[in-house]
């Protein structure tokens, strides 16, 4: 049954804003560790973060990491945007439900769980947990790739997920995805919700040529225009946007990060997929953005964009372009040292070491 | 005792150079993991690496990191190249020994033992290891930061701290350091092996203003010049270069550097201190580069420098500049997600994916 209207303003209403003053209290005990202020660079913003995203301080460490894999096909594949059988998707999704895939091996290493949702291949994938909203979207140059009730219901899926991984004592989710085309997709939802042209946003995703890149470009230019994507985000209407030209995937992860946000649950991004799902779910409700942490820099121009639109910074840096959620499971383990750090280092007010 | 030179060069012939067989093998095996070609990144290229060094493929998984610090002073401290208290070593050094620095709580959390060599502190810091070779180096300005006699022997100490974690299981190596001042040697040497002018590898260290930072610059060249260190190194004299501008801290990992070479263990180098002695090990032995890896990107521009000399990039990049080997026990996750990858990813040999 799909979510409806309200109770997925219900939820948006439900998410507090990250408070300053907790932000601050990091801050200040940032600055009574017993090293030179600002050394420990990035990790210090994210262990200030985590204080105003739990209000706590020092910050809960995370120690239950759970990724959370929404797998699904994309009419837009027809058209021709990737290299790579269509088959693949449920290939992949089955690869991650027995545990042999790259993002099972990453989340494992760190202590982190995986499970998968189908919420629409084109075939259901064994070993994923069923919530198949339909056999792939609809090629979305020639409609919307999804009804709203469809883009709802799948925005339950991720909320349904996201609560029973928090439920069970998830403590950071990380957002992954499988499915063949959907960078395409992503980089529609980021130039609609950044601004930002066609051209500027779109990437290679998992291996297109210089001329498929460019006829990648054309497709999602002619989706942006038949589903007058422009229009309805100038309007607010953020899930018809996502209806238009998104994916289930792209859907679930909006609802997936609503549920962490209103609950204080941080998420990690990964890549293009995860963060087109950011700028859809801060369109439903801003103060979305204080949960998130970027978990791993653009390779897809499209990260970047979104990124900068975030106010967010990638925690690693190291070329991954496999999805799944590898990128951000990768910065699990640094987002741990950063939230240790504020629990375990040294202060000056406590032992006396000589500030400069 | 003092290292003679005979044990040195005795050292650095039982180098192996990396095998090329099991880098192509590696390499083979990257390109059969279910993911589209170079995917995972930098993440493969480490694999690859770590392959190489240990001359199996997959590679054995680092579970038993070790990260070894060494603590001294620094006689060109007197020439006013840090706004820190010059106690602020020994301190230091005490709360790594206890287990409150920030290089402890990152190694704890990933599963690293931390150990301290105090190498030659104005005063023995309580809870250190005890292998002193003098109360900090002489001033550089004035004469040679440290006899060849003390060069070798500070040497010395880091072979012997090598193999004793070698002995007792550890299977990848982080070095650390806490040295008031120690940048200021760190970028001496880096200027003298990577040819660079000393403006261009000269940083702020722990805390250096514009002002400081020129007067930085000029402190340098003339330890440089009163060492006659280009001459040196010309000569190939890396060990003379060492005793005229480095520090204690800077040849013993000069040393744990050979024998984890010697022995097939790979070390993830931190900052500009271990960045510079990778160059003075490269001199004494060049097949030493083939085991290393290279932690934290560079803040300090020596780093960068080095970096590029050894044709390594680093795997984070966070802007950490607290120096203890943070950067380097920070990568630790990321190292042991590159062998796991190898070892427990699905093969297109072996699942029947299919390819693009």
């Amino acid at each position: 049954m799909a979510l409806t209207p309200t109770e997925l303003s219900g939820l948006a209403s439900r998410i507090a804003p990250v408070e300053d003053a907790w932000l601050q209290a990091g801050r200040a005990r940032q600055d009574d560790l017993t090293k030179p202020p600002g050394s420990l660079g990035e990790l210090e913003a994210i262990g200030v973060r985590l204080c105003g995203i739990a209000a706590q301080c020092p910050p809960p460490v995370p120690s239950n990491p759970k990724v959370i894999v929404f797998a699904a096909d994309h009419g837009v594949y027809a058209q021709g945007v990737t290299p790579w059988p269509q088959e693949v998707s449920v290939q992949m999704a089955a690869g991650i439900a027995i545990g042999f895939a790259g993002v099972c091996v990453i989340s494992r290493a760190f202590g982190a769980g995986t499970e998968v949702f189908d919420v629409g291949l084109l075939q259901h994938a064994e070993g994923t947990v069923d919530r198949r909203i339909a056999a792939g979207t609809a090629d979305f140059t020639q409609g919307p790739a999804m009804t709203v009730e469809q883009a709802l219901e799948a925005i339950g899926v991720g909320i349904e997920a996201a609560n029973a991984a928090i439920d069970s004592g998830a403590d950071v989710l990380v957002p992954g995805e499988v499915g063949l085309a959907n960078t395409t997709p992503a980089a529609a939802l980021t130039a609609a919700f950044t601004g930002r042209s066609v051209a500027e946003v779109t990437g290679r995703g998992a291996g297109a040529d210089d001329e498929m890149l460019a006829h990648k470009v054309a497709v999602i230019e002619k989706g942006l225009e038949v589903g007058g994507v422009a229009r309805l985000v100038t309007e607010g209407d953020a899930v018809g946007a996502l209806a238009a030209v998104g994916g289930f995937e792209h859907a679930a992860m909006t609802g997936l990060m609503l549920v962490a946000a209103a609950r204080r649950v941080p998420v990690v991004l990964d890549g293009v997929v995860s963060c087109s799902a950011a700028l859809v779910a801060r369109a439903i409700c801003p103060d979305v953005v204080g949960y998130l942490i970027a978990g791993h820099a653009g390779v897809e121009p499209a990260i970047t964009a979104a990124h900068e639109a975030l106010g967010l910074r990638g925690l690693v840096d190291l070329g991954l372009r496999l999805g799944e959620g590898s990128g951000g499971a990768l910065a699990l383990p640094l987002v741990r040292a950063a939230a240790l750090i504020m629990n375990e280092m040294g202060t000056f007010s406590g032992q006396g070491v000589s500030k400069a």
